[in-house]
């Protein structure tokens, strides 16, 4: 059996990987959103839910939450709720893709009527973050355009521009702003915050407390998302992580189900950058569990990345170092693959067990009960979705 | 100003262009449906709009159906209230995708309880098109999955072939049944009918009532859709159209509106092999109008394939055949870009006059006042969209 | 350490992939073929390195030949030649893509002396195959035009049809003709075999002799190769493999270099459609090795192709489909990934030393003095490359 | 007939649009580079050639030279050459790709013999820009890896960074560097600038001398290039075009031939951001014509070009920005469909005569005999490709 060093089980755990509180909630597509049994009907339930990854696995202490869907009237009760149960509330995402004023933009619309509305909801987001002790507000900027013509793009990314210096003023000392990107959707001719580029020249504009988040999904295929990573590591610019994987476009899938190589290859970028346990650095979930278990769906993925920042982490830096040195193409490929192809996943078993977690958290969750006890008490109410 | 000769405006006077009942209803993205003044809120009002579509464009004379959003207790009635309008009643679309039992399949289901219902439901649309006269059912198959390891998608293909074949023995004798392919959505892994080789193979095993339905929306990044319409004109298996436009995945934008040059080179094909003006060949738009107008969203999609039409037709071939059989590259393809490039607007407004009808249909339409007064008649009641 | 069972490992055993002469040669981009020391300058030297490959392996008895590139006087000699080094020649591949004749076509070409002459190149490539005892003739079909309107794609599809016809007629008895399809390039515009449904057209309409060829580097960003896979062993035409991986385009890297788990699921499903294993399903390389070296690239890539085997052979079916028929989507995926995630190289290792090959046949290979041995000696003359 | 106002008659003439020297020799795949008869073979023949584009339609003043393809002896005697012709020399073009010593990376590369040696090329570049009165470097970076593994990518773009800055340094007072990033090729796994972004984040590290350029066929699949030029003027960082158009990878297309709606996009961007006639933002071609006539495929371009410019100088701004406002969808986009449908040839015909110039200039030089002359002329020696 392959061991990890005491160096490596240090790093991996102080890793920390914060959930989306939508992740509990029904998600679908266009076409249909199937119900689950046991789904959350509000966001007491969503962190109850939470706080079950983080029990069965001590990958998870936080939980992002998404306004309005998780308003609340007290939301220093609501992080009290959170913190018994074990878990931390984390970064506030804001909304502008579901109001009826915002079907043609909002932080980028030339109605300054709209436009100042989104900005204020912003600013409630960051109230809403002083009183759950969260640090980030996170911003994706759902905003675009259908057809050629509809739209003035340039004007749109100087209001953008304007938009953000007035979010960003509202800052407080220890907040950030992380602006997230993304290829399309659900804007189908232009978006207006559409790759790591334009995502990076906003926040340069803005400050230090502005940085850019990475969603694993967002890019063009074909894309080298490792690449992007370094990049944006090297520029000091990598907020967070928005974890998820993809076939096609942003399919929201189990982080590390499409495309386990490609996020070994993310992960060896964010160790190779410092970008790991690096507080600068946020790792996050955003996902959907269209037609898997919810609960089990999340803590799955955040035992993806602990497997595959354990494979990062045994990798040979002087065997690699001396062959990248060498140009010997097919020896460092070889140091490379080794670390990804070996087996990490008993060492990590012994583990738990050796900390008083699980060995198989699947399993474990499986057998608590916990799936049967929610599918039979939250009967009634209206599930939360994407809209509540 | 460019001509067009008596022929070629004889053959643009047969185009029939189908347009969807859902056009009508509200449509979104999985993050908002927006939804707009005077919506239809029944299949009735649905074929009203339609109808006026065809009244100012006389090139959409039918409107398909689909089950069982457009489900109604008197189809005899529709069909006649349909003719009462202008229009006919024509494809029927069967929809597996968003009843309960349909989460993990339907026609391609392990479970023979749902397989049954799902074959049923399709022998029930063919009861339906007895009433409303209808000859085509079309399916689009949303069936697959979203995780490697979730199906078996070889024994998947086998009770596709044996559903297809239980629904293909009950058509009537001028009725056939078109399979239509999409790449992706809604499911992310794998897609029981992602390509046209694949409706052709499940097609051509059933007979020759079995069609092949190409939406142009339904295709990995960089295909040559105008070579697949080629290949399946000359498999004498291209049964039907969807057309819509895209820029990354299925947008189902207006047709022609992302880039008319393709859709120019779809019909010089359909020209070139036939399919125009051919029974065998039914023409139909599939589109969203997620954020426009869908009632002059429609009118601009007839439009757009009317012009592309006259530009298709216009294409010189002796020229072209000329400089093809000369190997002169840049010579044929200035043939080719010649007919593209030249404006028949004008020459088609003239005809369209000559013809009784207004020479701009999206400007007459809105000097109708319709569009206002089903804006201001609508009131009440739910809004048509994908659900209903 | 995982261990693999007999009847697994008899499997392996009756493993064999065909290396392409070509990969031997240098290979490079347009903009530059980098030469290395030690490269064959002929047909023999090229199978002498071949023939490495499978001494330290066991795993690639044959060598495929291109025609004209490995044209020489006498095959029966190069036959013995090879036989002597204990490989087969294997797959002839013919070449419509380099004379200045076949700039516009070859087998689709409107001018009938440069098509017939195309049939003959094939005619005569069947002849080499009677002298080399070849089973396999492979098309790879690089006609296609760069601009619309360029060429007429249904009269090429039509005489592409005949000229197969005629070169179909001349196979032996137990001859087979494999046409492989690309997605782009050399052609930019249109290519005349694109996808996996025309090859599929194309051979059906000729006999049973006739197959598709599938390499894994022709198809469109995001394609699903294992469902094709899937489909073309159960329509009964896989007839044989290209290995080879992409990030882009048709970049040839080493197979299982740029997406291992495609590799996993694509063997996934040659095991489940009885491909493996199977005389009618070749398994090849094609290709490129740029700037890595190339005598252990190849030995590289077929153990790429038996690691994954081995991953797919131990992948629990029973397990899988109890949970494929519970609908669990989470479970069926772990027994699915567990396969995918095992290490089976220490197993592999220790079965190689058991048969008495070397356990880590890339140290072996180096340790052997070979590279050092032709890089010395392979002085003067023109190295192989794509032109000869 | 549409007709163009003076004012965008004033603007047409001053667009200049410079020729790539290398379009002049051959060039093709990594499968055939084709022969012409013709070609040149010095870059005083390619000057000749390019000053036939410009005396046929008076928009290609200037060609750009590639060190070392264009070495001479004497460059203030091609500079004279080239003014006797009625043209300029251009951009200098380095090159990085072909040198033995930069197999593995030039700028970027760990062995700092290697990276002076790119380094000092540069430098050379830049004495050679003084003899032949050139104001752009342009610099694309061909460099990369083809494994996962091969390389260390961060600590490559810190010795980017320090290599453009020495380069940097160098510049006269008027001079520009520009820095050309791409999404891949040659390199298969990852490429050194393989952005907008990292190219901007480059050169604004350097300062106000260092922009950016972009290729239009140097995008993933499905990227709005429209709205980085919008972003890259927005942040005055667009330093030049290299025009081209693509169906899949980098095709190297006549610029218009494969989506000429994606070219009137961009075109309006670059007149609505202020970009055209600005000396800032250079206008060139980077194309391969590799089965069509080079000069007439040089001459096709620039007449694609300004074709397309002058439908965006006539599409209607104040009535796109009042439908913009009211946020009509589908007007704006009929305002800006308008534009792009309107056939301007007639009118640019008129306007060529008017200017002593052919109405048609693909006919005047086709009648001109200058082909059959080369032909002729040029025989013996070697003709230009891509190595020469």
């Amino acid at each position: 059996m392959t061991t990890l060093s005491p160096e490596i089980l240090g790093t991996l755990e102080g890793q920390a990987i914060e959930l989306p509180s939508w992740a509990f909630g029904n998600s679908g597509t266009r076409f249909r959103v199937f119900p689950t049994p046991g789904t959350p009907r509000d966001p007491r339930e969503k962190i109850a839910d939470a706080a079950q990854v983080h029990a069965f696995t001590a990958l998870a202490p936080s939980v992002a939450l998404h306004i309005p869907w998780d308003k609340v009237e007290d939301y220093g009760a609501l992080r009290s709720y959170a913190e018994d149960l074990g878990v931390r509330l984390g970064t506030v995402n804001s909304n502008t893709f579901q109001d009826e004023d915002y079907k043609f933009g909002a932080l980028t619309h030339h109605d300054e009527r709209i436009r100042r509305k989104a900005i204020d909801h912003h600013l409630e987001c960051i109230d809403i973050m002083h009183e759950t002790g969260s640090r980030d507000l996170k911003i994706w900027l759902a905003e675009g355009s259908n057809y050629p013509g509809q739209n003035d793009m340039r004007a749109r990314q100087d209001r953008l521009q304007d938009s953000l210096q007035q979010i960003y003023a509202r800052l407080g000392e220890d907040q950030r702003l992380v602006l997230e990107y993304k290829f399309f959707e659900p804007s189908f001719y232009h978006t207006d915050v559409p790759d790591w580029g334009t995502s990076y020249a906003q926040v340069a504009a803005l400050g230090d407390k502005a940085m850019v988040c990475l969603d694993t999904g967002h890019h063009a295929p074909g894309t080298n998302i490792e690449f992007i990573v370094m990049q944006l590591l090297r520029l000091g610019k990598l907020g967070s992580f928005d974890f998820n994987s993809r076939f096609y476009a942003d399919d929201d899938l189990i982080v590390g189900a499409a495309d386990p190589f490609q996020l070994f290859r993310i992960l060896v970028e964010v160790v190779r950058g410092g970008g790991l346990n690096n507080p600068d650095v946020a790792f996050m979930l955003d996902q959907c569990h269209n037609i898997e278990d919810k609960i089990p769906g999340q803590i799955r993925s955040v035992l993806n990345v602990q497997e595959m920042t354990a494979r990062a982490l045994i990798l040979d830096r002087e065997a690699l170092d001396a062959a990248q040195q060498a140009n010997d193409v097919l020896g460092a490929h070889a140091v490379f693959m080794d670390a990804f192809s070996t087996d990490v996943r008993p060492a990590l078993a012994q583990w738990r067990e050796s900390r008083g977690l699980p060995a198989d958290p699947m399993a474990a969750y499986a057998a608590s009960g916990y799936q049967q006890k929610i599918a039979e008490e939250r009967v009634g109410g209206a599930q939360a979705g994407w809209g509540a």
